[in-house]
C-alpha cells in the first residue's frame, strides 16, 4: 500500500518538497496532498512590489507553477482553498476546512510536511473597515491594492507604515505609481538591515527619489472618511493617507504546530534539524518561512523568511522524504535589495548582531566605484567589512553603490561562509577588466582596509 | 647611510612596489630610482581598446599616477625614458640608456626590482615600415593607432589578427568607430579562454555585431600600396585591410633578466618564491607580467599577465622589501570581459587544462537568467561548471549572458579559492531578489546540475 504524505502550505517549500519527493518515489509508492488555503501555488511574493509599480504588467508571471501542473505532471492532489486547523499527531490525520464549497475533511497521513509560511505583522490599528489599507504579502493582497490605487476617486497620498526591505520596495513602487509617498519608520532609520552608517546612504537616496521619511514615531490609528482610509495617525500628529501600506514585517505561521504540540524555537519558528525534520516528532517535517535555521556565524538560531531559503529548505525535506540524503547546511543573512537605482546587499553580521553574539571586532568602510574610474557609468561603491579582532576572520558585510553593486555580496558571501580572514582576502583573484571593475575590486580594497585597521587595533 | 632600490619598469608592479617600500621606510633610509623607457608611469593598459573606441574620450583618464606625483608625493627619482640594457648582479649595478638625452648611465643598487612587464608576441610579417599596422600595448601604440584612425584618407577596413581577450575588445572598438571588420583566429575559435561551447555563444554575439570571424587560417604576410598596408595575406588569400591590430598575445619580457641569470621557469617567465623574490640571487624582486605565478588549481606555475596581479604582486614586493611580510597567494585564472552587451567570466581550469593536469572532471551547462524571469530586463545567462570526479571539487567555471554576468564569476572564483565542491555550493546563501537573481540563483542551479552529474557518473 502507497505511503502517504500530506503537505500544509502550497507555496516554496512545500511544493519544492512535495516534487523532489515525487521525482524519488512515484505515485505508486507515494501518495501526495497538498492543501493550500490561498489561491495559488508556487509563487513569488518578492515580487509583488514590482507587480504593484507596473513593472511587472500580469499577476500570472509571478506564478512559477499553477495547481494543474503540479496535479497533473507530479501527480500530486492539490487542494486549493483548503484551509488545515488541526493537526491530530495521535491518530495521523489533518482536519481540513473547505473555503469555498464548505465543510470539513479528515485526512491520514503517514508523512506529515509543514510549510504555512509566515504572516504579515498587523498591528490592533490596522484592524479597520476603512477601505485603503493593505498589506502585500500574497497576490491576493497585491490584487486589492492594485485595485484600489486604479480606481476612482484615485488615491494620491500613501503612507507606508516600516522601513524595512518590503516597506523601502513599497514606497519606490507608489513613487513609480505617481503617488506622493510618505515612510514612517519606528526606529531611527529605515534599513535596519544594515548598519546606521550604511542605512544613511539610502535615507539620502530615498530623499532624493522625492519620499518623505518620518523616523521616530509610531502609528497608533487611522482616520476614515466615507469608508475610506484618510489618515493615519501617530504619536506625532496624523499624517494624509489615501492608501496605507503595511511592511512591518512578518512572524512565522506555527498555531497550527504550537497547538499540535511540535517544539517551537527561541526565534518563535519551528525547529527542525539539519535534514528538516521536526524533532521529538515521527516523519514530521517542516521548512521554510515558519522554520528557524542555523545563522553560520553567530551559531544560533534565527528566523529568516526568504524565498531562497524556503525553496531550498523545501528541496532537502523533499529530499529526504523521498528516501534520499540531504542537509540544510544554514544561513549567513544574505540579501540584496534596490531603491530606484540605487542598490544594497548585506550578507553577516551587523555591528549590532555582532556584538549581541559577543564578539570583538573591527568595522571598516571603503569608498570605490563598480566600474574602473575612468570607464563611462563608473559609480560610487560603499563596502563595509566587519572582522572579528585579531583572528581578522570575516564576520559580515555591506555594500551600497549606485548600479552592479549589490551582488557583489555574493564574494563576500562565498568569502563568510568558508570562514575567511580579511587577511586571506586581500589575495582572492577576483574578475578585473576596465568595464566590470577598478584594478583593485572594491572588495579587496575594504579587504585591505580591515587588515590596516587590525593592525592598528593590536598596536 | 641609505639603502638603495632600483626599480626597472615604472608600471603596475614596480611602482606598486616602489610605493609600498616607500610607505614602511622613508627617503633617509631607502633612496629609491626607478627606470621607465617609455613615456608613462602607473596606466591601464587594459583600458586601451576604450580609449580607442571612444568610449573613454582622454588619453589621460587611463594614468594612474604621473611621474611627478611619484617624484614629489613619493620621494622616488623616477628616470623617464631610461631603458635598462644590462644587470651586473656582480658589481650590484644596472646599466641605463637615455632614450632622448642619449648617453649611458650605471647605478648601484642594494636591493633590485624586475618590473618589466610582458611584451606583444610580434610575427615576422608584422615588421613593415608601411603605416597602418598596431600594436595596442602601450599609451604610444594607442595614440598611434587612433592618429591613424582619424587621419585622411580614414581607414575603412580593419583586420585585427588574434581572438583573444585583446583582439576581441580590439574588434567591438573597430566596429564602435564605424569601420567594418574581420577577425582573424588561428584557431578554430576566437575566446580560447572558454571552452568551444561557451566560447560559441561569444562568436554568435560578434556575428550579431557585424563582426566577420576568419578562423584556422594563419597570417602570413601583408600587401601595401603606397607605403600603406593594404592587405593581410593568409594561408586562405588576402583579405583586405587599411588598418591592422595585432592582438595575438603577449610574452614576459625576460630578455635582461636572462642575461643577467635570473631563473626562467617552465612558463617562460622569472621564477619567483611566495614573497616575490627572485629565488638564488640576493636581495632581487620581480613581479607583475614578467613573473610566473602558481595556479592554485593546477599547483603548475603559469604566466598570466593582468593588472590586477601585477598590482597585488608589486603591493607583496614591496611590503616586503620595505621590511615588512606578505605573500602573494598565487592565481586562479579569473577573468573577465565582454564583446558589447555579451559579457564573459571565466575562472579555474578549462576542459582542455583539466585534461592536462591530469584531473577526472564532470562538466555541466545550465541555462537560467541574470534577474527573475518576470523582472524587466530578465536575460539568458549560461553558467559551465567543471568538477573533480568523484570527489565534486570545483575545477573551473565559465559564464556567458548578455548583462551583469560577467562580475557573477566572484562567488564561483571565491568557492574555487577555497576548494569547494559543488555539492556545498549548492548550499551557498547568495544575494536573491527579483531585480537581481531567480530565486535560484544560476550558480546554484549549476552546482545542482553538476550534483546530479557526478551522481549520474558515478553509476
Amino acid at each position: 500500500m502507497a505511503q502517504r504524505l500530506i503537505v500544509i502550505g502550497g507555496d516554496a517549500a512545500g511544493m519544492s518538497a512535495a516534487s523532489q519527493a515525487r521525482r524519488r518515489q512515484g505515485p505508486d509508492d507515494l501518495e501526495i496532498v497538498a492543501f493550500e488555503r490561498g489561491h495559488f501555488t508556487s509563487y513569488s511574493s518578492c515580487g509583488i512590489p514590482y507587480w504593484i509599480s507596473g513593472l511587472v504588467s500580469e499577476r500570472d508571471q509571478l506564478i512559477t507553477r499553477d495547481p494543474e501542473t503540479f496535479r497533473t505532471q507530479f501527480h500530486i492532489d492539490v487542494r486549493m482553498r483548503h484551509e488545515v486547523t488541526a493537526i491530530d499527531l495521535g491518530r495521523r490525520e489533518v482536519v481540513a476546512r473547505d473555503l469555498e464549497g464548505g465543510g470539513e475533511v479528515r485526512e491520514r497521513f503517514d508523512t506529515l510536511m509543514y510549510a504555512t509560511g509566515a504572516l504579515p505583522i498587523q498591528p490592533d490599528w490596522a484592524r479597520t473597515d476603512a477601505g485603503g489599507v493593505f498589506g502585500v504579502q500574497t497576490l491576493d493582497d497585491g490584487a486589492a491594492l492594485r485595485a484600489w490605487l486604479d480606481a476612482d476617486p484615485k488615491p494620491r497620498r500613501a503612507v507606508v507604515v516600516g522601513g524595512g526591505y518590503i516597506g523601502v520596495e513599497m514606497a519606490e513602487a507608489m513613487i513609480q505609481r505617481g503617488l506622493s509617498v510618505t515612510l514612517v519608520e519606528r526606529a531611527e532609520q529605515p534599513m535596519s538591515t544594515v548598519d546606521p552608517d550604511m542605512a544613511e546612504l539610502v535615507t539620502d537616496a530615498m530623499h532624493g527619489l522625492g519620499i518623505q521619511i518620518r523616523t521616530g514615531l509610531s502609528v497608533i490609528g487611522l482616520e476614515e472618511r466615507n469608508g475610506r482610509v484618510s489618515a493615519v495617525v501617530t504619536t506625532e500628529g496624523p499624517i494624509p493617507a489615501d492608501v496605507v501600506v503595511l511592511g512591518l514585517g512578518v512572524r512565522p505561521n506555527v498555531g497550527l504546530a504550537e497547538a499540535a504540540g511540535l517544539p517551537i524555537g527561541p526565534s518563535g519558528a519551528i525547529r527542525v534539524d539539519r535534514r528538516m525534520r521536526v524533532p521529538g516528532v515521527e516523519d514530521v517535517w517542516a521548512a521554510g518561512d515558519c522554520v528557524e535555521s542555523l545563522h553560520r556565524v553567530s551559531g544560533l538560531p534565527v528566523h529568516v523568511p526568504l524565498g531562497t531559503h524556503a525553496n531550498k529548505q523545501g528541496r532537502v525535506a523533499g529530499i529526504n522524504i523521498g528516501g534520499g540524503y540531504a542537509t540544510f547546511a544554514g544561513v549567513i543573512g544574505t540579501a540584496v535589495t534596490k531603491v530606484c537605482d540605487l542598490e544594497v546587499g548585506r550578507t553577516g553580521l551587523r555591528e549590532r548582531d555582532a556584538v549581541a553574539s559577543g564578539f570583538e571586532f573591527i568595522s571598516v568602510i571603503a569608498q570605490s566605484t563598480n566600474r574602473a574610474g575612468y570607464y563611462p557609468g563608473s559609480r560610487p561603491m560603499t563596502v563595509k567589512l566587519i572582522a572579528e579582532k585579531p583572528g581578522g576572520r570575516l564576520l559580515g558585510a555591506q555594500i551600497v553603490g549606485w548600479s552592479e553593486a549589490a551582488k557583489r555580496i555574493d564574494p563576500l558571501a562565498v568569502a563568510l561562509w568558508n570562514e575567511m580572514t580579511v587577511d586571506d582576502m586581500t589575495a582572492l583573484d577576483l574578475g578585473y577588466a576596465p568595464p566590470f571593475a577598478p584594478a583593485w575590486d572594491p572588495v579587496l580594497i575594504a579587504a585591505r582596509k580591515a587588515v590596516d585597521a587590525l593592525a592598528a587595533a593590536d598596536r
